[in-house]
């Protein structure tokens, strides 16, 4: 970002000519303190926070547009895994002082895209400014009939565990931007950084799965650490299959290996539990909504989360997944 | 905050050992990707986002007890404007890397009170560090039988204006805080810094006045500020009487005049229009829950927003209220 005066709105100017025109019936054109949703008699709202900072969760140098989009993304990803339907958001921007008009509209641009894409729009929040690096916080509410939200804590001994996609994209797309995989194709390349740039919330597969599945969540940690939070609120042992970990072509010509697919964050994929007997119900829902589902383990009692060879034996994994702190 | 290895924790064993104990029911124990909130036939829910940052909001020396206080109240403080019953919070922490246990400790403490005083309780929210200062997002709920919130678009010609509370308190506040007041009493220095620090969200007055307003927000940027996003949202002009504008004794003492009073940010009163023919109603409403409230001044046709003084004269006033850029 660059600074120029010629180029700055007042918090009051960028609400109303960038941010309102995105704005839900219920937010009143961003002119009031609050907006107002209606949930349906039967249906209950569930909302979600996920808080983006510049240098931690995207680079600071990325395009705003699809920092937008990330932030936002990664809001509905949460919605899509609970088996809701994503309705609005709110977004709290801290600036850093030398924002400019340019960078802030292709930011509302990226947003505005992707509410069409998403089926969301926007109903209010809070700009401020900072001294330190951009903080971008959403907070994202969707709907669900009341009571079927997909917890995570419903996995029982005996259930099959099953994940979205492919596993790993993203961390090999940073891995790219990085400079560290100089020998892939730039197809290959586009298509992994696109993946650590662009997650694809799988909204329309949770939605199908709402009463078919025992628990889900969306795969940001990395693959085994997010089993692991199923494992540990359902108290169960989740086994993982190494060879049946999905991995893209992209990914595998990169060199990418399951061990350290297992472990990268950002796919933002389902991972899930259900009951053996639904297997064959839960393939046809991923099927019809176009959605590759692949079927990687199992559920025994016990605790933690194993990988294991073609052989059942477990192959250590040092560090299981992202940790902020 | 100082920095031991010793004296920290994981993000998980922070939510586990620190957040849990604050959620309400429809949190799961902070043990899911999001909450759930159910709302009842006939009611809407209002939400509300604010993101405050160290050394623009508060002061990041500020006791880790009143920065949670002050973060929750200034959400609650604009459901209370809005005529909602609070309901709840998500709280997202962007924390700076030196934080420590005993730091988090304090925070939560402030937070577990305020819950108690403020009848809400923690939905969930976010964790993650920064390498710029501290962020504290809070998004908070209420509800409203559907269809009352109070808007800031609904003053007409002939309204009467009215405040709560007394104006320009936390300003002086923050004035004595910088060290700039050093001849008034501890007692009304305590009184003034208190005000500050610690806002006094008005919600039981916002619920009273629920059907009896045409208007109303909570006062942050400053009274005539704020008085002048009525005036531009409903299309009105404002006048304010400055000699009616309530001061405490405290800032009287402290040398406050009205200018200066109405212009100062942070007082979180709630001011509002109403028709003249519901001021009894309004008087008795305030009086009920113990909640001082003052006539100060009329709608007109127009735009914008006057100070007058005893004979009618507008009184010039520099600058309206706080801008962030």
């Amino acid at each position: 970002m660059t600074n120029s005066s010629s180029e700055r709105a007042s918090e009051f100017e960028l609400i109303a000519k960038v941010f309102a025109p995105l704005s839900a019936p219920g937010a009143y054109g961003l002119t009031d303190d609050a907006a107002t949703i209606r949930v349906l008699d039967g249906a209950e709202l569930v909302v979600t926070a996920d808080l983006l900072s510049a240098d931690v969760h995207f680079r600071a140098e990325d395009e705003p547009r699809l920092i937008a989009k990330k932030a936002l993304r990664v809001n509905i990803s949460d919605l899509g895994a609970k088996g809701a339907k994503p309705v609005g958001y709110l977004l709290s921007l801290a600036l850093p002082r030398n924002w400019t008009m340019p960078w802030i509209e292709s930011f509302a641009a990226g947003l505005r895209e992707d509410q069409s894409e998403l089926s969301v729009s926007l109903m209010g929040g809070d700009t401020t400014s900072t001294d330190g690096p951009l903080i971008v916080a959403i907070t994202a509410f969707g709907t669900v009939p009341s009571g079927t939200m997909i917890r995570r804590n419903g996995a029982k001994p005996g259930d099959l565990v099953f994940v979205s996609g492919t596993i790993g994209d993203a961390g090999a797309g940073l891995t790219a931007l990085k400079g560290e995989l100089p020998n892939i194709s730039a197809r290959d390349r586009e298509v992994l950084v696109g993946r650590y740039l662009l997650p694809q919330p799988r909204t329309g597969l949770g939605q199908a799965l709402r009463g078919k599945v025992s628990a889900a969540l969306d795969v940001s940690d990395g693959l085994l650490a997010d089993l692991g939070h199923i494992a540990e609120t359902s108290n169960v042992r989740i086994l993982v299959s190494a060879d049946r970990v999905p991995l893209s072509d992209a990914a595998r010509k990169a060199g990418l290996r399951v061990p350290k697919a297992a472990t990268a964050g950002d796919d933002y994929e389902i991972a899930f539990t259900a009951q053996a007997s639904r297997r064959a119900d839960i393939l046809r829902a991923a099927a019809d909504c176009g959605c590759p589902v692949t079927e990687i383990g199992r559920v025994e009692p016990g605790a933690g989360v194993a990988l294991l060879d073609s052989s059942g034996r477990e192959i250590p994994v040092s560090r299981k997944g992202y940790r902020h702190f």
